[in-house]
């Protein structure tokens, strides 16, 4: 009879959870519709729009074509991996197909969404800001519900919780990394190249219309920060229940499981609330409706755990606050995040002034500002990873990272609006809407810039607690219970796995800087060979340039992702599994710390930059010119090879989990 | 019987020791004489030399004022310390005042050689090159010999060796972190300072006498880059011998203790013959008679090591083994760091090709070399780490330290030749001597750069193996046998000793940048209100910029030193021994990681530099411009926060070991 009632429960529990992801996706759905039912009049408008659609559209399918050749090896190879199978590999597939799906609907989304947030802008800010936050809400609400959906199905269907969750795991991250390196290097080639030679050589203004490179640009914005920065969160999201489930089954058995499961639906609830209150709300600053929508579906999913916790674990708290620790930890971080790298803080302002001795002392005050950085982030890192693990173990952490994750669909809503606003604003400027249109789209813009940048320290945080999270998960699974660090295989294993992450940068770095390279020889080019070009009289030619940046971020994201899955299968088969919990632990370190370092020495400069073009200085004074400069050298930084870190640690860690049988002696 | 023989022959090593010491000792001396004998007769030559000499004496003392309080009160500290005492405390003050006592003898000997190789120049290359490597040979010889000395003059007296040599290497680490941080920072303030107003704004050429912070700039050579760098090595010379004796003596008792100092004893008598070689030799290439000297000098200590082992380990090879390890390592480094640094490979080439797009491309560019260089060294000390450690366990580990800085005293003679050398030239242009004395100390002074960037490469292996070995003698000494990263603490640990690196880099490249901006509108003041200035009428106020560098550096090496001390004591005491032993790993991790970054990034942009200066492009180009301000980046992180980090993680693992007894629970 017990046992009867408890799958009872467990059917109702399901239900909720798919009933609520459907829900979201309904929503979705809605937004879609509703975005589709604004019109654009203006011709040159629409020719625009479709060009970077259609620029969108093609690197993605590419990018596809060269991502199915892998998914078909690794399935392949995963059916062979013991452990994992047949079964395990169809969920790897599954949860590609499903990252990818997800970047897709964001995209399209995005460049439906960018041209009508234009085109609504002459009706007024009010209306433009809804278009672009639906667009961005409808990736959001799509990535939270493929997740949980997928996670979902596949346990009632195989009911193998291990290879169901690592496989879709691996599918995801394996993915998201792709994306993430190739989206980043596309778009900051793009970006690099089209200012270097527009901007500084040229000296015409950004998003004209004369720039080949412009367009480019623009289409960057949609595959790196929409495509790119969805797999990404999908994964952490899909990562961070992985391994809570993983660690919550042995613990707690069931129990674990459905409390995880109804957490995160609940949080995917309390975003479409949200989602619905930015949407209703009529404010001045686009940044309030933001504030009030998060703080609200925080607050509602910090009621709904402390009610799952009470229920599901007898009344122990324990559960609810080391999810309340880590929704703190995100805010927190979000926030300092704020105070490094929006100017209306000293640390902006410091390498404002220090612009004015030139390039040089602009980017050593700029790169210590991000190496500072760290520290406080960390210390509250350290202290989250003590004050979870004390109060649930293994599991503990794992929930504080879900916890963290749980309203991540607001998140990426927020997050997806701010490259939805930039091509709004591109749009309207190379289109020739009148001024006051303009400024509506830079105000967007503006608020954008600030949530790309908390949201960049958000998922640093979320990325770390979840590879610590799966670093606990592997070593459960390959059945150690110590990895000592006086050992010399497993110091080697911390030394190797830290220095992954500063040739992973490496790598994107070059990439950036060999495709903006080239970039800036066929930009050059055309204003050279094209007649009348930059009187505005000759046509550029956009596709060439954007096929550039295309073909060099395709070719240029193979080697690092290649070197993110064999670099742990090679040492632990070499080394050994412990050795490979040191490489985990590692890269986890200087993966974070860089992530962090770059994350915030980029977004500082490209502030800086606006802080002087906003004040005394303004453009084209010398101080201005050292922030481009500064501004340039941290595009990579901040938008190639810092989230691809957050990648990189969360993948390897999966990579170790589902190969752990290789690893056992 | 057999004691008498034994205390017989523990005599007979202790004065073969002590012996050889003193032999290096007379040979600093003699050379100090030969210097002496060199006339300068040049009038304006004598007063450059007098001013330079004067600033560094200035600075050196008033440093020494500020670290006298600091060695008082650790001193009042440690007799206070559990297993340390009035013993111990006395230990540290000899160790303190050695290391003082090497940067201010190396500091004479360089501030009275640098003129005196401007005034042979006159005579030819040859005696110009032998002032110039005999003053870098003082120093060389005296740190190498008072390492030694005292070491064994205290276990002679003491016998307790855990106190004697963990409070004498106390002392030599944390002055020589001050005088590395304090000195990088005087160097650079006055280099970047003097470059950005002089060459850049004002288009004076270097080291032109109208410029006000060209004195501070020369002086800077010398705190830094020769009393900086001297007790930088011998704190790593002094840090390797102690975890290999303490480590030694655990497993082999007085037999681990002699070998070991026989061992260095013969690295530093290998050394002399390797100086008396280079000083012999007539070479067209100051370079080649570096490369015999060098290779000859560690061909004898292999044959000497190889004795050494058979002796006393009953014709046993895993000792020599361990110490070829080391080498092979130093060597294996100083070569790569050639090829990442050095104009005639292809990284620097790749670096000048992306300066013709500008200076971000520049930097970007050197950035991801820096970052790339790391992997092939981090593997090579994974190796090294593993293999030392199969042959002799930790013990293994030390020696491979020891046996890399072996032949350290030659090391120190030819990197301390550099600063000489360029110092030689400054005093040639300054004091407008003739085109052909100025092209032979341009040739001595190139040489020395790139025994600069290789002697860098060598530091950075040798404080990562130094510090290794503390870190197991640390976890010898508090009696813990695992540091489990599975545990939140130890986790939580090894991210705040992660962090630390990037903190401590962070404060001193802020700390040049402050500085250098008050150099900056000091200089930019003196253009504009000395009347004649810029045409050669009007004196410039040098010691006013000498008085800048000199408060800045004293002033901002405080924090830094004392996070350094008070972080790993910190979170011992907060959260145990094992986590501790968890930061002291994160350190190192990132500590190296860092190091090789800066090193190698720094040295690219200096020689990319130079590489456009003699090729196509040609100063004043905008390659060129681009290049200027790459190098000025470069410049804190090669000779400030890159050399400190070295230091950094030694003085934490010290600190740990002899702070032990507050940890234990």
């Amino acid at each position: 009879m017990m046992g009867v009632q408890t799958k009872m429960n467990d059917i109702v529990y399901l239900v909720i959870v798919i009933g609520i992801s459907l829900a979201a996706l309904l929503g979705a759905l809605f937004l879609m519709g509703s975005i589709g039912k604004v019109k654009v009049e203006d011709e040159k408008m629409r020719e625009i729009a479709g060009i970077i659609r259609e620029g969108s559209m093609a690197y993605l399918f590419r990018q596809y074509k060269v991502l199915a050749v892998f998914i078909v090896v690794m399935f392949i190879v995963l059916c062979f991996t013991p452990g994992l199978g047949v079964q395990g590999a169809i969920c790897f597939i599954t949860g590609a197909l499903l990252s990818a799906l997800a970047g897709f609907i964001g995209m399209r989304a995005a460049t439906k969404a960018n041209v009508r947030t234009a085109a609504e802008a002459s009706r007024g800010q009010q209306p433009a800001l809804r278009v672009a936050f639906s667009g961005g809400a409808i990736m959001g609400l799509c990535v939270v519900a493929f997740g949980i959906l997928g996670i979902a199905a596949f346990y009632v269907i195989f009911k193998d919780i291990f290879a169901v969750i690592t496989g879709f795991g691996l599918g995801a991250s394996s993915i998201a990394l792709f994306c993430r390196v190739g989206g980043g290097i596309y778009t900051k080639a793009a970006d690099v190249g089209a200012d270097l030679v527009g901007k500084v050589e040229a000296g015409i203004p950004e998003d004209d219309p004369r720039n080949p490179g412009v367009i480019a640009d623009n289409v960057g914005d949609n595959v790196g920060d929409v495509a790119g920065m969805g797999s990404d969160l999908f994964e952490s999201y899909v990562g961070a229940i992985i391994s809570a489930l993983l660690l919550g089954v042995v613990g707690f058995a069931e129990k674990g499981v459905f409390f995880t499961l109804l957490m995160v639906a609940a949080g995917l609830l309390a975003s479409l609330i949200g989602v619905v209150i930015v949407r209703a709300l009529k404010v001045k600053k686009p940044q309030t409706a933001f504030d009030v929508g998060t703080y609200l579906s925080v607050a509602l999913e910090i009621i709904a755990t402390l009610a799952l916790s009470l229920y599901f674990f007898d009344g122990a708290l324990w559960p609810f606050w080391t999810v309340v620790i880590g929704l703190a930890v995100g805010v927190l971080v979000g926030k300092i995040t704020e105070i490094y790298t929006s100017d209306g803080y000293r640390p902006v302002k410091r390498v404002a002034e220090a612009s004015k001795t030139g390039p040089a002392t602009n980017i050593l005050q700029g790169f210590s500002l991000g190496l500072k950085s760290t520290a406080i982030v960390i210390l509250l890192l350290a202290a989250s990873i003590i004050g979870s693990f004390m109060l649930g173990g293994a599991f503990g952490v794992a929930l504080a990272a879900v916890g963290m994750l749980s309203t991540v669909a607001l998140t990426i809503s927020v997050d997806t609006y701010g490259p939805i606003a930039d091509n709004a604003g591109g749009i309207a400027e190379m289109s020739g809407q009148p001024e006051s249109i303009r400024e509506i789209t830079d105000t967007l813009d503006s608020a954008g810039n600030t949530t790309a940048a908390i949201g960049k320290g958000f998922s640093i945080c979320s990325a770390a607690l979840t590879a610590l999270s799966l670093f606990m998960t592997y070593a459960q699974t390959v059945g150690i219970t110590v990895i000592d660090v006086l050992t010399p295989k497993v110091l080697a294993g911390v030394l190797i796995g830290g220095m992954l992450p500063f040739l992973f940068s490496a790598l994107t770095i070059e990439a950036v800087s060999k495709s903006a390279n080239r970039m800036i020889e066929e930009i050059r080019r055309q204003f050279r060979e094209i007649p009348g070009i930059l009187e505005g009289k000759g046509k550029p030619d956009y596709k060439r340039c954007i096929d550039i940046s295309t073909s060099a971020a395709i070719r240029q994201m193979i080697l690092p992702g290649v070197i993110a899955i064999v670099a742990p299968i090679l040492v632990g088969v070499l080394l050994g599994a412990e050795a490979l919990g040191g490489l985990l632990v590692g890269s986890l370190v200087t993966g974070v710390l860089m992530a962090i370092m770059m994350a915030n020495s980029g977004g500082a400069w490209d502030n800086t930059k606006k802080h002087i073009e906003a004040s005394a200085g303004g453009k084209g004074s010398e101080e201005h010119k050292a922030a481009v400069i500064g501004d340039t050298v941290g595009d990579p930084f901040k938008d190639t090879a810092g989230p691809s870190l957050n990648i990189l640690i969360k993948l390897m860690s999966i990579v170790a989990v589902v190969f752990a049988p290789l690893f056992l002696r």
